[in-house]
């Protein structure tokens, strides 16, 4: 293998493959980073056997030459030390070669490194999916979806599938689901074009969200999603994101979501989410983060808490809307502002079905989001 | 104590004196700041009886009122809580006011805090210095002397003089050196003005001048420096910064500098820097971080290290210069980096006396600075 590449096209696909190579790894040729070159391009592969990204280079594109391929061939190079090399060489090509051994030699203006490179053919097979039954959705509102819920799922592995984000799909909607049993989020939308397979309920691992969403940049472009028995595809021009889904039946959570209240209100986030901030400035420091909201006739909820030994504070927030039963309750300061920061909404409804009761948060005039959140006993 | 501020100037003041406040005191009343309120403004002070730092709002200043005083007194509030509720309140003026107790109310806005206080006058008194003998230096010429020596101070408490700074004032030029036993760093400036006391050596621990670097402005101000026997205090015109000074004999560094030299390199800094920072991507895991210098014949060195069993990298970087005998030396790639940044030079002269004994980095054109390194032994 031997080509001369352009140093910045060959950092950004080093920096996305690298969202999966894991130093944890106990499969030693996953610390490496796989190069192929072909006459089309060169193709960088990274894997932590949960997470698998190919970021492929073209020789040519719209005219402009990225690399100069004079040998076919791949290698496996040592992650960590590939990286960084990349980012710091002095000029803007460089030079890889693979010679006897796996020794790869890479030179970029007088600086030349040799790095002990790995047999290419012990790197693992990526998994073989057809994209006979992608669907379609914009880079963006896939990313949005992910933001909006992908933060409420369990940290916990008691539970290893509340780890994941559920995604189902039912009459060309998606709808992405996490909960940690303490919250929920919920968020949906329409299926615009493609097919989908017979597969219509997964859950993907919220790492894997996460990753992908660092990688994805915002564009409305349409990323590619293939759903099969125990992967996920995600299918960019140049990128292939794989992730394995989690196993186990996702706990049916519609029952969790009440459709009454008893009290409503309807407030300003942004001043809503500053007092429960401040607030959690000694909440925080208290059992659980936890503060107390408290309806007044004067059409205005007190945010207050008390951290025993330090002090208290009291906040009062004007409503828009304020109707129903009087309400003393206990909740989250951090589920709270989670839930206020996924809801990306001016103005929000929060209704409740007494003290010991999950409340919901929604927008206003928007029903494809949702956030539940459990309230805390203190009262 | 009773008076109104604006929220800026009173966060600006609390991030200054909280360089001061640590939560590792043995004296609990230290993890508080003092507030005092006089008819002329306010004082807060921080401290961790190493450093003390104390910062004043005056009531008006040139014609701005930044603080309404309603009655005069003091407190003591847990520093933590403090400085964060200040930087998140909502509204650009803050009414702090003592109740019973030391209870303490803080109101911004519809947000009301109560904090419980302190004694203040349980808070230790600050060093009662005169500045009778105080000399002046530009505040920006303070720092970059810091910079460029402090870096070189010992991290280990094996020998604790070490881990500060020596100032030696001599026939009006002061004279900073560090050392960790390694390497060394020396800078020097003429004193300009003022009244320099009897003391003339001092050792000012290392993290008192990192810290005072950063509370203090890029300004060309003069600051007033006042050395006592076990105090050193820098004063601007609403700061006061104290720091303890270290006790023991600095140990006479002058002999450790070579007069002579048997090779010599005159080199582009930033070339050299880049070569080495490239080197210690492998040199940083192996043993020390140590890189090899080469010289050839064709007026330029090599810089050069192997890492087993992950490969190795080589790099000539042409020189401007280089006269006397061949060499092949080993040093710490992470000194030499730190070296070239304090010397903040295009051009540098390298000044070796053969593979085992210290040597010399300095501006090309400057007598002011130097930077020392031992090598290491390899060959």
């Amino acid at each position: 293998m031997q080509f001369s590449i352009q140093q910045n096209k060959l950092v950004d696909a080093v920096n996305d493959v690298m969202k999966a190579v894991s130093s944890r790894t106990t499969i030693p040729i996953l610390t490496g980073i796989k190069i192929s070159a072909t006459h089309d391009g060169v193709t960088l592969t990274g894997s932590d056997s949960d997470i698998s990204i190919e970021s492929f280079i073209p020789a040519e594109e719209e005219g402009n030459q990225h690399v100069d391929i004079q040998k076919t061939g791949s290698i496996v190079l040592q992650a960590k030390f590939f990286s960084e090399i990349v980012k710091k060489l002095p000029k803007e090509t460089v030079d890889i070669e693979v010679q006897d051994n796996f020794s790869t030699k890479i030179v970029s203006g007088s600086a030349e490194f040799n790095l002990i490179g790995l047999d290419p053919e012990e790197y693992p097979q990526l998994p073989q999916i057809s994209d006979h039954h992608a669907f379609q959705m914009p880079i963006d509102l896939l990313k949005q979806m992910t933001r909006q819920t992908v933060f409420a799922v369990s940290t916990s592995e008691t539970r290893p599938v509340l780890t994941g984000v559920n995604w189902r799909i039912e009459d060309r909607e998606l709808i992405c689901v996490a909960t940690d049993s303490h919250r929920l989020a919920m968020r949906k939308a329409p299926i615009e074009s493609g097919e989908i397979s017979n597969i219509t309920s997964v859950v993907i691992p919220g790492k894997s969200l996460n990753e992908l969403n660092k990688i994805l940049e915002d564009t409305n472009d349409l990323i590619d999603i293939v759903i099969t028995d125990n992967q996920i595809l995600f299918k960019t021009k140049y990128l292939l994101f794989f992730s394995r889904l989690l196993e186990g039946n996702y706990p049916d959570t519609s029952r969790l979501i009440p459709t009454d209240y008893k009290t409503e209100v309807i407030i300003t986030a942004k001043d809503f989410l500053q007092a429960i901030d401040r607030a959690s400035l000694l909440a925080k420091e208290g059992r659980n983060n936890v503060v107390k909201l408290t309806t007044f006739d004067n059409n205005s909820v007190q945010i207050s808490t008390t951290l025993p030994e330090v002090g208290k504070v009291e906040e009062d927030v004007n409503c828009e809307s304020l109707i129903g039963e009087e309400l003393k309750i206990s909740f989250s300061a951090k589920y709270m502002m989670d839930a206020l920061k996924a809801l990306d909404s001016t103005d929000i409804k929060i209704s409740f079905t007494g003290a010991m009761r999950p409340f919901l948060i929604r927008p206003l005039d928007n029903d494809s989001i949702l956030q539940l959140i459990l309230p805390v006993r203190t009262y």
